[in-house]
């Protein structure tokens, strides 16, 4: 679980102006990235699970209470406060593994002023990082395609643990095959793939032997031929596929790590399927991400697998969404803040996705079209359990490869951007309410 | 503690297939960045804190064990040596807060091969990415000047839980001097610092009231003035702190988030000086980074303070650095890779420090200067406790500050790079050793 200190001083340096204030009627908050996002026409929602796992658990254990009173910022009265914290708000949000766009509330948070602020930091960082994973695990397969294999080898370099554990179950959220993070496979079940590395060749007298090891004692063996010179490695490999057929199994394939991999690949498809190996597959690795592949695809490579690490974890075009966190309705009615380029949208809202564009309304309002936001979380319990992630990713990855032409192209940030327009009661109020 | 299957499959199937075949002789591996690294003229080496706490607690459980077994792809002889693990191995490394270049061994693990293979991807995980963010906020610092106050106000942008404690630490390390991350503090000892979101301000009926309470509530009060007017706001800030002069307390400055910054903060400080408040400091954020620092001070702004969020905490212009983790020496003498430009350096290698520039060398020869890489851990046991934090911080932030002009500049990728050569010895047995 998240510790309960896990966030900005601010938060709790304005609950407890808050708390002495006695400010703690009900506030709302809408969670929602700021427009315009570069390099992305479409995002995909992740994160929620881990929101509502945060929002149900928070705690302050007697530890953290005893940090914070050496911080001589606080008194007694709020310690104890904090003391007894649970979050007993409502929260509403789009399913994780929707298709969203920036501007359009994403999680409302509605609760005690003070609990609704408590809890920004965290419900940031978690929507944030994985929303950006899973929307950048979208363009990868886009870019591979549906018929390709897609896996996760950024654990080594990811941002930390918790990063790695979380670029794993994004990626597979959006619909990757696979991960090489053993902990993700345990604990979220995603499949587990894994070749060898260059090291494992080289402990070898020689890489004939290598292979021959590796198959023997591995039951889907792909063999990485890159390590001294690839065509003279895929003979290795051939020999050992004739040998493995001998013995009635099969090798799965080979791994390219370096080099000219679209020529390399189709020299080595040919060879294969010359050898009468057709089905021994190509596997491909290597700072990839949505626009090598791209590239590599339209100067004629061939590959069934991808395995995608630096660039998917880090989403290294764009390594950070703007989501911001903003209050829009208190005691006062709906609130608006009004600083040029940050305006707000006030209100409890509700989003509706129509074959036109996605339409911004008041909560209250009905419209034609398929309503997004739902709710997830009542007087701080949820309200559905967590969903069977396999499932959430089939449909996520048909939705990813569903969408029009216009937004699955990877670059062209000139192309027209997806429609989302503000309703007219909406409009009214973000031009009467009060800032 | 860092789990054990935090881990890629890979290192594990190969494991597994040393553990089968007792090929589990001592082997040497090199943890380095390979060249070149954009966008970045020095490194300041970060992670091996948590790089030896894993060494040291590295344990596989019998709930990970079991899922192990589930995959079906190790013996139970195999589960049975993981269930004893430890890791018995020698650890060299640079000591952290150090100025390191791309391409010299930062850490160095002497293990049986099985040992040494399983850690590989917790140690490229930490220690590209505790290094990537300290390099990156000591060219934050450098941009800010010694002279500033430079925090973190990353944790809703990072990538995760894990990472804000690393960034929080990271940064702290090369001289930042506090960071919003309540936990961080708690846990590293690090100053927490914060001021007030835009939703406290419209919390209250006024800006004049949110400020009063805010200064009635808080010790040392920053008040953010630019959720209305700035200009305005600095009115309400200047009465404010009028109003605690009077009862013998301090307004210790104001926060601008958004606007002309430059212009603002020159304005701001005039009517503060005017007003007779010299002693409150102008505090500045909003998508800060070195170069907006650099842009912001050129364009005259004025500012004490800067908090440094999203840039800092994804190391936005560089969001991933290529650290990799080689084989060097085995069983069968030096060891290199050969492929075309990931070429590496073989055998147990020291580094010197000499003013014309460090020097690579095999580790018993002994050359002028300063060795870099120092035993850290011996048998599996760490031989010095974990470094005083604070201490460590200031010697890292001296050293920042006292690169040579060459190395301080912050972009000029043209300019010439710190020159890292290799030793006769070194080069001669690069020729020679096997591949």
């Amino acid at each position: 679980m998240p510790k309960a200190l896990l966030t900005d001083l601010y938060e709790l340096t304005m609950a407890y102006s808050y708390f002495k204030r006695g400010l703690n009627t009900p506030a709302v908050f809408d969670l929602y990235v700021r427009p315009p996002v570069p390099y992305r026409r479409f995002l995909v929602f992740a994160g929620l699970e881990s929101a509502l796992s945060y929002l149900e658990n928070l705690r302050f254990s007697e530890e953290e209470l005893a940090y914070l009173e050496s911080l001589g910022l606080f008194d007694r009265h709020f310690l104890d406060y904090l003391r007894n914290f649970r979050f007993s708000g409502e929260v509403w949000a789009v399913p994780e593994g929707e298709i969203v766009y920036p501007g359009e509330p994403l999680l409302t948070v509605e609760a005690p002023r003070i609990e609704a602020q408590i809890v920004e930091t965290y419900l940031l960082n978690t929507v944030n990082f994985e929303t950006l994973i899973a929307s950048k695990a979208a363009r990868v397969l886009l870019a591979a395609g549906e018929e390709a294999s897609v896996v996760d080898f950024s654990p080594r370099r990811d941002h930390g643990e918790d990063a790695a554990m979380k670029v794993a179950r994004s990626a597979y959220l959006a619909g990757f095959d696979g991960t090489s993070n053993v902990e993700a496979g345990k604990k979220y079940g995603i499949p587990v793939v894994g070749t060898m590395a260059h090291s494992y060749v080289m402990s070898f007298p020689d890489e004939l032997s290598a292979f021959r090891a590796f198959a023997e004692d591995h039951p889907r063996p792909i063999l990485l031929i890159d390590t001294y010179d690839t065509m003279a490695g895929l003979e290795h490999a051939i020999q050992v596929a004739r040998e493995l057929e001998a013995k009635g199994r099969r090798l799965l394939g080979v791994r390219i790590d370096s080099g000219d991999l679209p020529e390399l690949t189709q020299r080595v498809r040919a060879r294969l399927d010359e050898a009468g190996l057709s089905y021994v597959q190509i596997f491909i690795s290597g700072d990839l991400d949505e626009y090598k592949i791209r590239d590599f695809k339209a100067a004629g490579g061939v590959a069934w697998g991808y395995g995608v690490g630096t660039r998917l974890g880090t989403s290294y075009d764009l390594p950070a969404l703007g989501g911001v966190y903003k209050l829009v309705q208190d005691a006062e009615g709906p609130r608006i803040k009004k600083s040029p380029g940050k305006r707000t949208l006030p209100g409890r809202k509700q989003v509706w996705r129509r074959p036109e564009g996605d339409l911004v309304a008041l909560r209250h309002e009905v419209h034609p079209g398929r309503p997004l936001l739902a709710r997830a979380m009542e007087r701080g319990h949820r309200l559905l359990p967590p969903p069977d992630l396999a499932a959430l990713r089939r449909a996520t990855r048909e939705r990813i490869f569903a969408l029009p032409e216009e937004q699955r192209v990877i670059d062209r940030p000139e192309a027209p951007r997806y429609p989302v327009f503000l309703s007219t009661e909406l409009e009214k109020l973000q031009e009467h309410a009060a800032s």
